[in-house]
């Protein structure tokens, strides 16, 4: 159980994916929930192999786009898996309503600044796409502004691209029946009582307009160079392996090198032998 | 086994602490190994619950300054423990060789864009402190001008405690000959072999150096709103349990709350039982 799931959540190309036909629930080739947490652990432990050599490589660097209606999971899927990672080389970057400054500048300004530098990893937490999301959901924008906003993306995404920034970019997938239950769920946790909020009523009557929002972005900034994965999410665990898979198989397909060692390395030993030596007799 | 480990590695204030004469080696209460890590992991524990409600409060922040020698352990104790948190209200800092339009503004510039803003934890891997110990060290900038700056990090972490930021500054303390074990350890460590460097020789040419430079920081920059604690850190284990519980017992002192609801917790629960049968009825 210690290789990559294989199991292609890729949005496919030249056709439009439909999030209604689209599951939002699997359980994979598991047999139950402690096969899966340990599936997502070893995944987990060769992420951090890789990400110290890619870290060290300091050539290549990974950005992770992750994008959910609420309550899918972003969070827990930053904690346990996404996040999991040596925080010296990793950054969460969370985009939320945007400051006045921010807005004082085009929608890709305060994105480009959290680009991940060579060797590290970023992990967007919504992201440039609510530009295309809420905003268009919202009429935040008018419609020809919005519109020409994906041409701006994908040429945002391909010079990235073209700077050895490997992208990938997540969907959690959940059912409105599984949403509205873990909305429910969140009335028995005092811990989660500062969440509770009105406005996630009207997000919940804007939930078809989300999907077509959602399913343009699919069909038109998902080139190879920066793909869509969505991952069925109603699952906690199934989503943790599906996402912990994906992230390994990613970082697989990057292959970071160590660098050679720049000194000679028993010539440095014999330096060393000597001051041990000497720093110990003192 | 729960309860932080109330040792105190403050350095004192109004006499000046010796490094020579000050523990690098320590194992506290603890009778093994094993005990040790149970105490570090249950205090991560405790530290996670706390950072999740620091991040909801979002009126306070924390800054972990961390300075060591090199091979003292500073990447360790930050995957080991200070990392240990969500990453999404945290952040690294680490502060190499200015780059030039670093150069081109005053020492603290690069760093107070660092600085935890409420709700977050800031970990700084090196520091402003580089600016009065490798720049005093090396000659870097005339003396008068790094004498200068002792009081200008007083006055700007003055800044920040008044802004609700808690400050602690950790010195990791290992003896030289530590030091030179861990330097010759690598050499058998074929993925450190990119580590090894020539300069660690001069470095260690400088130790009494930055023994000095240390001392004066210890003496000069210690008010109780931004205390430095020298932990030993000969023996890893009990460096990361005495991390652990000093982040902790700062932590508990901060004592963030949790807002209060800002709706009807049983009204909201109508509304959702109605929303949800009708969804399950589709």
């Amino acid at each position: 159980m210690t290789e990559p799931l294989h199991q292609d959540f890729r949005v496919p190309k030249g056709k439009r994916l439909r999030l209604k036909t689209t599951p939002t629930s699997a359980t994979g080739p598991f047999a139950d929930k402690d096969e899966a947490k340990l599936f997502t652990a070893e995944c987990i432990k060769k992420i951090q192999n890789l990400q110290y050599k890619l870290f060290v490589e300091q050539k290549q660097s990974l950005l992770i786009v992750l994008q959910a209606p609420d309550a899918a999971g972003k969070d827990g899927v930053i904690r346990k898996v996404l996040g999991r990672v040596n925080p010296q080389g990793s950054t969460v970057h969370s985009f939320k309503v945007p400051t006045e400054i921010e807005r004082s500048h085009d929608f890709l300004w305060r994105i480009h600044s959290c680009a991940p530098p060579a060797g590290q990893i970023s992990i967007f937490n919504r992201s440039h796409y609510e530009d295309v999301l809420v905003v268009r959901v919202n009429n935040l924008v008018p419609k020809e502004t919005w519109q020409r906003r994906y041409e701006h993306i994908n040429a945002f995404e391909a010079n990235l691209a073209d700077a050895q920034t490997k992208i990938i970019k997540i969907y959690l997938h959940i059912s409105r029946t599984e949403q509205l239950q873990r909305f429910k769920s969140r009335l028995d946790m005092p811990e989660k009582h500062w969440k509770l909020n009105v406005s996630d009523y009207s997000a919940r009557d804007q939930y078809e307009d989300y999907r077509k929002a959602y399913e343009e972005v699919f069909a038109r900034c998902n080139p190879d160079h920066a793909p869509w994965y969505v991952i069925p999410a109603d699952n906690k665990w199934f989503r943790d392996c599906a996402v912990a898979s994906l992230m390994l198989e990613t970082l697989q397909s990057m292959n970071p090198q160590l660098p050679e060692p720049q000194v000679e390395v028993e010539e440095i030993r014999k330096l060393y032998d000597a001051e041990l030596a000497e720093s110990t007799q003192q």
